[in-house]
């Protein structure tokens, strides 16, 4: 089928909107009409990225309407409303059949190939393959994508909020929720309030933290992680923040720390700044030339767990409905993430919006498509 | 009543045999007729330590005859036999109440303080005060202990082979099966193969692990490390370790690892050599002056658990006769570690083996006491 689409034709250019083909859905795939796509970060992280292949679809954040399933499809059907998820997985390795879908690595090579699960792009311009992002793709009107990238949402979820379920809300609220076990009445602190802290936040709120101690350089960014659920904020470019955080904790530290900063020493002062027994989660992507360093003294009788988190140790299918029924509720704030909205002609105003850091340091643009 | 103990009076000197008061065992407490005790490295430790309270009764590994409980004991009565625990713990706070009586620190100042729980001595000679230590004092022929420490187990258990369930065998034990919770058929690496590192082995074994792969600069413990379980061994002091065990586990690493070397090094291979998804537990006291330093890259990606562990988070009232029925079934190797036996008028002897590093560095000299 014809669609139109934003596509990335260079490095550090603009997107041409321009209409490409879109081949049928194979066995295990699903053809989605995109009700609503979020522009993230890493989007323009993808345009300045010499590495991606060109020409491609970008857009990982996206929520749509089911229109054809191919013939293996068993759960979703025509008409279903889908939140899509950057992190399909297999269903058969030893990840997956633990209940650790976020670990399975059949998608990486798909990832970085720019194609869906089988190696093959469905997405072709005269004739000429157009590379997939993500196995995604959402930066358009429709697209194809694997089964389990497809996960059905109830039918009342409006679809710009819906489209922000699968990147940094699932993995904040993961994050304090899956990874961490957040329980109730438990002092949780949040390193790095962007678009993962504010859902960890959020995460731990819903699991019923006493304390929620939001971390960040910038005071803008704590005053966000109030409304959010933040009881209490440390500006980390002040004082002693492993010291703030046991001053708010009766002198001993918090029961669960959260990095989403990617820096290693905001992660090692998470991790000095739990308890006994403490749990910290590390979210955020380090620059690999660097050391994760933890001072060494009582580490073995202070019985503290360090983890890492891909995607918040998520699982899309149990986790993305459940959002959104918690959205749905009244419980998981989704609105406050919605900055504006605008056309997918207009999509190159988003990506403009970055040099702003403020305002979409936390929430997003989203493109919506008419219905 | 009156008893004999061999009793530290100076630093670096030599424990002095001499009668010493034992006083009645108060409401919490039970007093125990020990039938057999292992000499540790840290009670040479101990002996060359300026801060240790003299005069002290040494000893921490430890096995008996209960003679007499407190009015308040409930767990142990007058006949049974007993295993002996260093980490007492209090049962009321949040540690205790969640499982985790390994954290609990009520025990802490009194071993700190050469006391028992309640702030006292019940050790005296010609009325001056003599100190507990580790709340056991086991070198004597008698000692009153916390109820907390003292854990009941089959009647039939050689004194000799339960004596060492308390601290290496129970950390060791502990840290693969509680703390590292190994699964059938995983691959586990034991770093460090010494009174824990042997342990950590059987219950890797026990816990049914497809392979063990024992890493130590000594091809002496690792040939020791084969005839407690180990399936591999890799000598650190050769090559690359971490790839040496990816070598052996289809190039992935292993599932579990276990740190009972304290060096920040040894850990960080440890940690190093596991796979995506993959559990570090450490159990080895680290110098407090040194960091322990982890490569950032992939670090969230990988979702790897490390975990500091004290006592191998073993609860002793269900893992101490958990140990002796392994053991009584075949299952656990203790008659291994008994090195060989001696009266507690030598006991110096046992301290003096510990200059032929090679033969305790594992098992252990035991000193018996008559029925």
């Amino acid at each position: 089928m014809k669609m139109k689409a934003a596509v990335m034709t260079q490095v550090w250019g603009s997107l041409e909107i321009m209409e490409v083909d879109l081949a049928e859905p194979k066995a295990n795939e699903v053809l989605v009409k995109i009700l609503a796509t979020g522009v993230c970060h890493s989007d323009l992280n993808a345009i300045n990225d010499e590495t991606t292949p060109i020409p491609t679809i970008l857009g990982h954040e996206g929520a749509g309407i089911v229109v054809e399933v191919g013939s293996a499809v068993k759960t979703v059907k025509p008409g279903d409303k889908v939140a899509l998820s950057w992190v399909p997985f297999c269903g058969t390795c030893e990840f997956c059949q633990a209940g650790q879908v976020n670990l399975c690595e059949s998608a990486f090579g798909p990832m970085f190939a720019g194609t869906l699960l089988d190696g093959t792009s469905r997405l072709s311009k005269d004739g000429n393959i157009v590379y997939h992002n993500s196995l995604l793709s959402t930066f358009a009107e429709y697209t194809v994508v694997p089964e389990m990238s497809c996960v059905k949402i109830p039918q009342n979820m409006p679809a710009a909020q819906a489209s922000l379920i699968g990147c940094g809300v699932a993995t904040g609220f993961g994050a304090a929720v899956r990874a961490a076990r957040v329980t109730p009445m438990s002092t949780v602190a949040v390193f790095g309030i962007g678009g993962v802290g504010v859902n960890a936040i959020q995460g731990a709120r819903i699991a019923g933290a006493s304390k929620i101690i939001a971390c960040d350089l910038k005071e803008q960014n704590l005053e966000i992680a109030k409304k959010f659920g933040a009881t209490h904020t440390v500006n980390v470019g002040e004082g002693n923040t492993v010291e703030a955080l046991r001053e708010l904790t009766d002198g001993v530290g918090v029961h669960f720390a959260i990095d989403c900063t990617g820096n290693t020493q905001a992660a090692s002062s998470a991790w000095q700044g739990t308890r006994r027994g403490g749990t910290t989660i590390v979210i955020g992507a380090f620059n690999p030339q660097r050391e994760l360093a933890l001072p060494a003294g009582g580490f073995h009788r202070l019985g503290k767990v360090l983890k890492g988190s891909f995607y918040g140790d998520v699982h899309p299918f149990r986790d993305f409905p459940l959002i959104a029924e918690l959205y749905l509720d009244g419980k998981f704030q989704l609105d406050e993430l919605v900055l504006s909205r605008v056309s997918l002609d207009d999509i190159n105003s988003a990506f403009e919006a970055f040099h702003d850091h403020s305002s979409v340091n936390v929430g997003r643009i989203i493109v919506e498509f008419p219905e």
